[in-house]
């Protein structure tokens, strides 16, 4: 397993001297991990990331090489060097499982843990939650656009970095991906890989015809072949079904074309007919080239017939909106021994950020539906037998009494006491409820542009907390 | 050294089983490594990644866990995968050096080798070089457009996980940033690292002014406060000032001031009086909040006081832009004992390759700046004595006759006969070398929206022959 101990930001280890230099690093903090919009036109996001967070964390040690590197960096005492090496996490992580729908402003990981501690984490906690619901969240949106379709993550080449290709697959895979051409990814995850020919293929033989003949000869039973080196329809077709005429009749059955250029809604109707003129119903067309959720979309609005769509750039890298701005804010410190509500005042209202120690409850409706969420403080409960009223933090008029309903917690334990809860999962089971949890949002959170927007609510008590530490603030002022 | 043999495509797998079943794997290709286009707005791209494509292919192998893995897949036969378990790359390469200025079309790396081979490496090449020239190219217009000033990388909690923070790093000290953030850049590749403190540690103190204090203590000599916890110009300039003259007072001398948020043109221009008024003219003003090379021109062209920029989203993510479309094509394959050249026919014009060995030049003026980028044969030379005439290869009525003038081939050997001629480069040395290439480019080019073209131009003789090609091609229709 890779040591990214190192893998912060200068700034975690400089106010972690300064914490050491005050004799404040043993105090706890707590902080909380959330973003505060998930990407444009899209109102949700899909948690990932946190079995690589963890995997951090379990391996989470400077060696001597480190701590030598920092010394020759003259800004550290001793001291805080010995206090490094001998760095372990002895706090509290929960955090939403991989595959929960979350959405803005609320904790998706919450770390209880000493400020030296929970400093440090920051950064790589950031990185890789970021990365992968990133593109968790981007591959949802574009298996959606599919509508039943499959689709098919093979966007190594332009992935940044190896990093991103490889755990993007993994990502992809949970937003609802039916497999990858990484193998490495297949190898690394269990989970399907797929892939046939390039172009190269093609060019290097004496013709297509010869090319196709040459690949059935190899692949027999997983005769997949791209057809628009030269011409789709005049060519690449008609080779495609001599070949697959040949197969059958040595008893095989042919998988299918793949297009890769042109306007994908008419040369797919056309080859469609082309295969099944020819009685190759079964044969399955694959489409690729700059594909996105909302090209996808409007291909099928279109009638473009198409079984399974190759997407790469624009997922792999979450093209329109390449970041998601996750970030890791303080909501309460120990201080003599009780946790103190902090908050973090903006001009800008919506950065005005969440205090105290707090935990998430998602509310469905009878049908199993969810209706809104609610960030309660840690102490709080909810008593499903009575009426409960819900209201825009905003907008405080906007109110909703609830009569039916049940309700769930989102964070989970992963770390108490330093001590690991978190069980590892099967990637394809992450995948299953990340499923399970898209089909409990209505179809107007998931519209491909301009989606509604789901209510994230807050208790009256944390509503009260947060009004108090803001007006507490501006007396100071 | 991590093993990334198994990050590659099935497909490249599927069509090595290909070649290997029809006995051609042992055909040697040439695939040029190019780009169809930059960055939009930008003219260029700053080549890098070819030190970690060498330490790739330096490492190819697969393990017994691979092919078992492999084996499992139920696709390949037995004498294929003991073919996989003994590769190595027995080839040619050459290459730009990392930091040399490319522009689209131009080979940047050339691959010469069995089929076998060339077909394996050719998604880890990609993946790595797209990543790091699209990072080094965003680097350099970032730079370019703080006209002197400091380029501070920080986008590791946004990066697209833990190796586009880390390449990532390493590809914007290449196109000119003074340092990261990120410590585990800083100690691979040997090159400054910067940070400070962040809004959690002011919050974590009872005041501003007691936070700057232990700061400043914590750090005498590197204090840089940031001062926009709760009211910039209100509360944190005059804290920071405050502390600045203590410090004085002890004999330190303050680094400076960050801002974060709010407008950084009004903040810096009054910042800056604030602290020069106080005498403290030295400190610098360091900025971030969403910077990228358009925001940070127009501050700069509005006045404002800002010595050192932070860069963070970004440019990790090259956010307008997130991918470069490096592709890898035939051009040329050994029949009977000749290499034959190829080309892939488009309907898009721009998207039909360049058939052939070729090689690249550089003309220069007398005043060392490059006037055109010229694709040759690789069995052509220039004689710089007689004059030499350009012209462009789609308007070729656009004509240029050039006396005076020098060239210089990019393309240089990383890999003969399989031994390795790449010698590693201090990172500083390439960023220095990145540096001169960009100096040797007219400002034209470098403009930070709608750049002008450089001209890439071709050979009569390779012209010539992609004619004879695309019109052979299309007589077999």
């Amino acid at each position: 397993m890779r040591n990214l101990t190192m893998m912060t930001d200068l700034y975690q280890l400089t106010m972690m001297y300064g914490y050491y230099k005050t004799n404040t690093h043993n105090r706890v903090a707590v902080f909380d991990l959330f973003f505060r919009r998930s990407r444009e036109d899209t109102a949700y996001a899909i948690a990932a990331g946190l079995e690589q967070a963890v995997d951090y964390i379990e391996n989470l040690h400077f060696t001597d090489e480190d701590i030598q590197y920092l010394r020759d960096l003259a800004l550290f005492d001793e001291g805080f060097l010995n206090m490094l090496k001998q760095i372990r996490f002895t706090g509290d992580i929960y955090a939403v499982q991989e595959g929960t729908v979350v959405f803005p402003n609320e904790p998706i990981l919450r770390v209880k843990a000493p400020l030296f501690e929970a400093q440090l984490i920051e950064t790589a906690l950031l990185n890789i939650i970021n990365h992968q619901t990133l593109i968790a969240t981007k591959a949802s949106k574009v298996v959606h656009a599919a509508q039943g379709g499959k689709v098919l993550e093979f966007g190594l080449r332009r992935a940044q970095g190896p990093d991103a290709a490889i755990y993007g697959a993994r990502a992809a895979i949970i937003g609802g991906c039916s497999s990858t051409s990484n193998i490495i990814a297949g190898q690394m995850f269990d989970v399907p890989i797929s892939g046939t020919h390039g172009h190269s293929w093609v060019m290097s033989f004496a013709d297509e015809l010869t090319a196709f003949r040459a690949y059935a000869e190899a692949f027999p039973d997983n005769c997949l072949l791209l057809v628009d080196t030269y011409d789709t329809l005049r060519s690449g077709v008609p080779n495609a079904i001599k070949v697959f005429k040949e197969l059958k009749e040595k008893g095989h059955k042919p998988i299918g074309i793949r297009l890769d250029s042109g306007d994908l809604a008419y040369l797919s109707k056309k080859a469609r007919k082309m295969l099944d003129d020819e009685g190759f119903h079964d044969a399955k067309i694959v489409a690729s080239n700059d594909l996105d959720e909302y090209l996808i979309w409007d291909l099928k609005a279109q009638g473009a017939k198409i079984d399974i769509w190759g997407v790469g750039t624009s997922l792999i890298t979450s093209k329109d909106n390449p970041a998601l701005g996750g970030v890791y804010k303080m909501a309460a410190e120990e201080v003599k021994g009780t946790l103190v509500p902090k908050i973090k005042i903006s001009e800008n209202t919506d950065k005005i950020t969440l205090p105290g120690y707090k935990k998430v409850y998602r509310i469905y409706n009878t049908d199993k539906k969810a209706i809104a969420d609610l960030i309660t403080l840690d102490e709080e409960t909810i008593d499903t037998d009575k009426p409960l009223t819900i209201f825009d933090p905003y907008d405080t008029w906007k109110r909703m009494t609830l009569t039916e309903y049940t309700v769930r917690q989102l964070l989970e334990p992963v770390y108490i006491e330093g001590k690991l809860q978190y069980k590892k999962q099967k990637l394809k089971d992450i995948q299953e409820y990340a499923k399970r949890e898209l089909d409990s949002l209505w179809e107007e959170y998931k519209r491909i542009s301009k989606p509604h927007k789901y209510k994230v609510d807050l208790s009256q008590k944390l509503y009260d907390l947060k009004e108090y530490l803001i007006k507490e603030h501006s007396f100071k002022k």
